[in-house]
């Protein structure tokens, strides 16, 4: 780019930002160095590209007025949710100035209807507001995870996983409807409360999923469920991941349809996040390699729960599946039992240093992919300590890792993309993928080389040049 | 078309029937006229445009092999499954020659795996043999409809519904992933047994639906679920529609998540269907203006279903929604009980002259819904006979129309598309549909077009133009 280039585009950023304040109004337009500090990234990747200026609309009607200003402009946009990602998808690119879009004024509960269970939300609303209103409804958001402060635009874009994910589906799988702002600023709104709608293509299913690089999502007709009545949750330790398993095949005999939870945490993951808040909560007296926290409930007050968890302990107990149990009497042991489970997440998002995991694997293949990734790992980083955590009913166990005892965050750090690409490599020749449910963003994009065909990713390249032909909504994710 | 042209192309297709037969067996291509004589079309269409051949490869590197040698002569291929469609997606385009391309004989179950709950099938396999298939390995594949010879290719291209979806979805909902050939032969095989994979576009979402448009579906990796335990079924009879929602949203609280039916018959569709067999099967005494089939399982034996229905029942005729009710306490009831159901569906297949409908309204609209559409066809064909029936849990009832008394099929069926469109304007100005689950097919192509944006149109067409530049993968139909 010449010197004269170089000017005429600074102009055009000027006058880029003075349009954006002329449609959408001064106070929607922050580009003071103070007030963009928070839009800078996400979780996994901090910092990225340039940001010219953050432009947060107020409505569907603002953002197609965005878009098609910053199409006009040549001018990319990065889509920004609750920026509690963990693939850099919210970052922008590096190494290219970009408009941030942010959805956070688009808050609203445009409506609930509890008899066809559909509930139309707006992109900026957050996943906890969206969860809260659905209950004072009497309903149930089939989406939950760690972060609450996330954005259902976010969850969306991103399709979304978390611990409900073995009973209610991705996020992609609670949506009847969606409304979106295409690249060119046309706008397709379809909030269809329909569970049954097959009037042509399924577009929607394009957007969802696609990290915002194939169009914005605005609003969402999301399908809800009855409330839960009934609920019980248990934890208990097993002596090796062959047990945990058949301890699930037995839970879900025993629990049917009911079984909305099966988390597992090892020993390593407890010890470090007792340390890390500087207390032991031992959730019963055996301390055992494995420990599980399991939960159903029922939308039925004639399903018999308390009964089904109790049997099921028995059983499993009396069977050698399981050491030592306990089953929560209050909610207030229920949350006790879910912090162990949060408080590994915390810790190792908290503790400098730590290598953050996200794949799967088919769940008869999970003992097996435990096994052959410790060994893996430690061939890379010899004595690194692994804390293989998350969803068994799903496959998906984030496989993160510890550095050895003694060994600083910046040598570990070094290693990070060694140990992914070990990590990947196991999972994948079990038949899983590099990436479970944090999807790919800025730091899976060549994992995503390895994984893929190269039909699938001509035809995904395809579909990014036919759906934004200029390359402005979120470059350089993904692909 | 020159007559030089015309006889080049007629070599071109001795040549191509010639190519196939080299490809993938004399055995595979049909082309004697009693040979093809089924081939014509479905329930919808029974005939379309010329068929050069019929091809029935044997695996999906065949079909890639019959796909390319279409493309290569330019020659557009109609694909086929189990030809129970209602929309006329398998037939033929009318005034075009096509090789017809028949999965019947890719009807492997390739495998099954019940710890991780995912069965690979392949295209040809009927729904029913998957049904039983899973049955047979103590699981449940969440697709159930009335035509149980359909093939599980035709059920994915076409996103097939049924009774179930209430509960479980639509087919698309049970696919985890999928092998599809491309218009250009190439080959798309990712058939992950996951619930959790975010690698990337979900490709197989476009295929999911687009009926055979944008590419053809060889195999796919099907979620299923535990086999249920305990099930009861019910039949009650009420005085009005308001009276019949009100009675869902009491069996949705009762019931929870373990309803899985709840379908309407009207006194007329019952009648109907008892004049066609030539004799009364009333559920219970009271001839009621509405029947309502309702059925629940789990897969836990802690589910107590036998009280719930009892309360369900006690409840709902204290409370005046219902006026006569039957539990049934045997198979051979609950299979009478649906044969009622079925028994309207077959009744208006096989008498002539009835004009069959497919669309959907949020529930809490059904009763509007069924009211103004009486009105308006009524306007259409004073005296004809409507018979609102089907799926009240998803919104989708089958707004059918029987002639008035007196009335030929023949007059009668002239006015079926002016009936048509007044029942699809009133589900449209209702926030409805105009296809729930038939499809768009060649019947619904003009319809789509109302119902639908330009952007939405526009969105469509450049996808079936990226995927199908050729157009030669069931060319005419949804656009």
């Amino acid at each position: 780019m010449s010197r004269g280039d170089r000017r005429d585009r600074a102009a055009d950023m000027t006058g880029l930002a003075a349009a954006l304040r002329a449609f959408v109004g001064a106070d929607a337009v922050l580009d003071k160095a103070e007030d963009i500090a928070g839009y800078r990234g996400d979780l996994a990747c901090p910092t990225g590209g340039d940001i010219l200026c953050v432009v947060r609309p107020r409505t569907t009607q603002e953002t197609a007025v965005v878009v098609k200003a910053c199409a006009a402009a040549g001018v990319s946009l990065a889509p920004r949710g609750g920026g509690t990602g963990l693939a850099g998808g919210a970052t922008p690119e590096p190494g290219r100035s970009s408009v941030v879009i942010s959805f956070e004024r688009m808050r609203q509960i445009r409506s609930i209807d509890p008899i066809g269970n559909v509930m139309v939300v707006e992109a900026g609303c957050t996943l906890h507001a969206a969860q809260q209103a659905a209950a004072d409804a009497g309903r149930f958001l089939g989406l939950d995870h760690g972060a609450a402060s996330s954005q259902i635009g976010g969850n969306l874009s991103t399709n979304a996983g978390g611990n409900n994910v073995l009973r209610y589906g991705m996020a992609r799988d609670q949506v009847l409807g969606l409304e979106v702002v295409l690249a060119d600023g046309r706008v397709i709104s379809r909030l269809m409360p329909l569970r049954k709608n097959n009037a042509g293509y399924d577009l929607k299913q394009v957007f969802l999923g696609s990290e915002g690089t194939l169009g914005l999502i605005t609003a969402a007709a999301l399908h809800l469920r009855p409330a839960a009545v009934v609920s019980a949750t248990a934890c208990i330790g097993a002596a090796s991941l062959e047990a945990v398993l058949e301890f699930f095949v037995l839970a879900r005999r025993t629990l049917g349809e009911a079984i909305s939870a099966f988390e597992i945490m090892p020993r390593e993951g407890l010890e470090f996040h007792f340390a890390h808040i500087g207390k032991r909560r031992e959730p019963f007296e055996a301390r055992t390699p494995w420990i599980v926290l399991v939960e159903a409930d029922s939308a039925s007050a004639y399903f018999n729960l308390a009964e089904a968890f109790e049997a099921l302990l028995a059983t499993a107990i009396e069977n050698g599946m399981v050491v030592d149990g306990t089953i929560a009497a209050t909610q207030a042991q229920r949350q006790a039992l879910w912090s162990l489970r949060e408080g590994i997440a915390v810790a190792m998002v908290e503790a400098p240093g730590s290598l953050k995991s996200d794949t799967a694997v088919p769940v008869a293949a999970i003992a097996e992919f435990v096994a052959q990734a410790r060994v893996s790992v430690d061939d890379v980083v010899p004595g690194c300590i692994p804390v293989p955590f998350g969803h068994v009913g799903d496959g998906n166990i984030h496989f993160n890792v510890l550095p050895p005892v003694g060994m600083s965050s910046a040598d570990f750090s070094a290693k990070w993309s060694d140990l992914a690409r070990a990590i990947e490599d196991v999972a994948l020749s079990l038949g899983g993928t590099i990436s479970a449910e944090h999807g790919i963003g800025l730091v899976k994009r060549v994992a995503l080389k390895r994984a893929l065909s190269s039909t699938e990713l001509d035809v995904m390249r395809t579909l990014k040049l036919v759906f934004d032909p200029g390359n402005i909504l979120n470059p350089g994710k993904i692909l």
